[in-house]
């Protein structure tokens, strides 16, 4: 009996702990994925060794970068202020839910800041949904701006080819309820006007509308609910072959091989007036609503960017879909069709140097009435353009200034620290751009050999014999020629033989 | 003998089940461990109400504020190209150990970002530090540059007086091994130039050095390890009374009250070259090596200053300490002195609008082997400058303008649409800043309207009889004045009459 009593203890034991193993293995599942959570998120416990270096994806601008940076913001900047633009700056993170679900599966490169205590924030990621947010929150309703300003995406760099975790974005944006495609039509314009300007070889605009899309998908048979990841799956027709795509929609997506077919077709055309009259024409598409009021505006498109006689240059391009999810209308992407440099592998496209649409929804999305302010605008991709820029200056050779200092303050004798600090604050005072060396008794031949390494053009020399004579010697760093020229005329000397800098 | 078996196979059974118990016990802490570092993350499962807002501290600038903005970078920036600088740029992250250790009791300020997997980052404090390791990154041990960038803390804000969680610093450096110095009186005569350009009213440029003040330390009984706290006590003085530092020096800091009281004799001094000779006459300080080396060098500087012709601006003040750590000789603070907005409280002082010192240990942090670049360097606290022109503006009712447009292609009749999109594609390749209204049919009252809203000066009007007559009319906003110009004239004439703009 005792035994029997051993045995049904053991046996409750048994079952007791049965039931205890099956929660340690729900518990271990609950590890794993916890572990696996962990993992994702990083661990600060591992020690790092102290590295000198700029976080990964971001780099310095020394200050031949920043000369090229600051040409190419110059022809931007008067594009866009041509145009009528005024300007704006946002606040670089915003409250982190102002990004939540705006940016479709790129979400999750957005870099958020550490809870400190106080509001959940997140670096911007573009510049169009902080302008939504400004819109909304001041209840503009009307307004053409510029904003040149840094973007924040955890992306795989690729630094050489110019794509980076931190980055500049160039946006003009025209916001307001106003006749149709008068303002898309200005901002494929100023994307031309750009990159004709800034010299970057051949380029194509490619076109298209979310309308469109969307019309082709339904008619291709694509159900609604998976219009966006069809979506996004055409997107990446820039960078894959369609057997790809294809085969992305009818696996992972569970789109019927049909359908996948029917879009197949679709996709490939490209072409101008001629493409937009035959789908208007289209069977099935001709049918559809919002492909039809697609097709409709942009032919409008066409007709105003033939008036802009720039057609040359733009695509209407079925396969152009673009990742964001708060497109509403026309959308476009800038590519560059020449290689500038050979030892890149594409031999044809450089990528989208610029891209932008119609956002008629995202504003609403921040007005507490969800009140509607049309927008379309367009972003300069600037990196892949400094990065054009650096690697043809480098093949150039060509000497970029870094600074524009008009002369140098140098003496020729010893003890004259006190006259060259004299001199050159007299030039400051009177607007002239002015260096010396920072020492008590420099050689004369190493202050002109600063003035040939850093291009300073004029020389302005204190001697003891000037000093006495009340004038200075002005050496000109070109020709080796000196005149002397009495000390209340020096700042009208220097200016007018600078005058042509 | 088969029921010994059953229990011999089910003792087995438990101790087995046992040892899964034990294991279960070990993962379910570490489940714990693991839900509170979940827990400590964040987690994005709380759902917030929606605001719509910026976050704390920061804000927005629009176009009027972003006209004012861009008019006080430009006197900036011209000063700083006066003086012969370069220009760079860094991320706005760095690796949190680039920040780690630099700022002292203010390091509890920096933004961290969250960790999401890779290096742990920081949003940067100021521009100094970033600016050490681009050199020590770079091994660059001679330059002059600026860096007006984004700065962030997370500091109390104050914004109508211009303290932000984001603001703007703008930096002056000069790195290298020069005689001494000759950089640091520059460094004040662009404070001075650029307070002078922006007419903010009335100033002071205090000035001390940290030698001087160690050396004040240690002749008043200050022990080594107490310096640079004592130090952060004094930094105070601009803002409460000698009484309340006393009380901190010597309640919570534990010094002896003789030494606070010698301390206070010294930190009441302010003067110019007289309490600099004085000083160096005062028996205990003179015989304090590095103190009588600082006020050597305040001599030396105060000698520049005087050929510059600045001093009258100058006050050497013994209470001026500045709270970075990274200091080690001269440091200088400028001061407004008169109210601009008679609403804010304190009557004399509105607070600091530029700093700086040298700091000549900094770049070693950075450097593998410890080599020094000495550097000194100005930072001008732009936000407040901003507060100032803004409140002014405002108060002048002067209109300022937040475009450069030129002209606004308008029409008189209907159906002119594409008469105007030509007009106008005409005038933008020809370099002139033009806009129209984004409508079909928009009325000549409305246009001439836009006109004096926005502050064009010009309107181009097409009518059919001037397409007709090969003219477009041009009206001057100004003064109603209309003249038919020829149509291949109208660029010209355009850039004529707003040559002065």
């Amino acid at each position: 009996m005792a035994e029997e009593a051993a045995v049904r203890a053991q046996a409750e034991a048994v079952r007791r702990l049965k039931q205890d193993k099956a929660d340690a293995e729900e518990i271990a599942k609950e590890v794993a994925k916890l572990l696996e959570m962990k993992a994702q998120l990083g661990t600060d416990e591992g020690k790092h060794k102290f590295v000198l270096k700029t976080p990964k994806g971001t780099r310095d601008f020394g200050p031949k970068e920043m000369a090229i940076r600051e040409r190419a913001f110059k022809a931007i900047i008067s594009c866009f202020k041509r145009h009528g633009a005024e300007v704006i700056d946002t606040p670089v993170f915003e409250l982190k839910e102002t990004l939540t679900g705006k940016y479709g599966e790129d979400s999750k490169l957005i870099y958020d800041l550490k809870d400190q205590g106080g509001e959940l924030l997140s670096l911007r990621y573009d510049l169009t949904v902080p302008f939504a947010r400004y819109l909304a929150m001041n209840k503009i309703t009307n307004i053409k701006r510029y904003h040149i300003a840094k973007v924040y995406r955890r992306d795989n760099p690729a630094m050489t080819r110019g794509r980076y975790r931190e980055f500049y974005q160039c946006d003009f944006d025209i916001a307001g309820q106003f006749d149709p495609m008068i303002p898309d039509a200005e901002c494929l314009k100023i994307v031309h006007e750009i990159l004709s300007d800034l010299q970057l070889g051949d380029f194509v605009i490619k076109v298209n509308d979310r309308r469109i899309l969307d019309g082709m998908f339904a008619v291709c048979g694509v159900p609604d609910s998976k219009f966006r990841t069809i979506c996004s799956s055409v997107d990446k027709l820039d960078k894959v072959p369609w057997e790809e795509v294809r085969s992305e929609m009818v696996g992972e997506k569970g789109l019927s091989p049909e359908a996948a077919d029917r879009i197949g077709e679709y996709v490939q055309l490209h072409g101008g007036l001629d493409l937009i009259e035959q789908l208007l024409q289209d069977p099935k598409l001709s049918q559809n609503k919002v492909a039809k009021e697609g097709l409709g505006d942009m032919k409008l498109l066409f007709e105003y960017l033939t008036l802009f006689g720039i057609t040359g240059k733009i695509s209407f391009d079925l396969s152009l879909a673009r990742g964001l999810d708060y497109y509403t209308g026309v959308i476009f992407e800038a590519v560059l069709l020449q290689q500038e440099n050979e030892h890149v592998e594409e031999p044809v496209s450089v990528g989208s140097v610029a891209g932008g649409g119609r956002y008629d929804g995202l504003v609403g999305m921040f007005d507490p009435k969800g009140r509607k302010v049309p927008c379309v605008g367009v972003s300069i991709g600037i990196e892949r353009i400094f990065s054009i820029l650096e690697q043809r200056l480098e093949a150039s050779e060509e000497k970029i200034r870094t600074t524009e200092t008009q002369v140098l303050v140098a003496s020729a004798q010893k003890k004259l620290l006190e006259e060259r600090l004299k001199l050159i604050s007299e030039l400051w005072d009177a607007g002239i751009k002015a260096e010396m060396l920072y020492k008590k008794n420099p050689k004369l031949l190493n202050q002109l050999q600063y003035c040939e390494e850093t291009g300073i053009p004029l020389v302005a020399i204190v001697g003891e014999q000037e000093l006495k004579d009340g004038v200075v010697k002005l050496r000109i760093v070109a020709t080796r020629e000196e005149v002397n020229v009495r000390r209340e005329s020096l700042v009208e000397e220097i200016r007018i033989r600078t005058s042509q800098c």
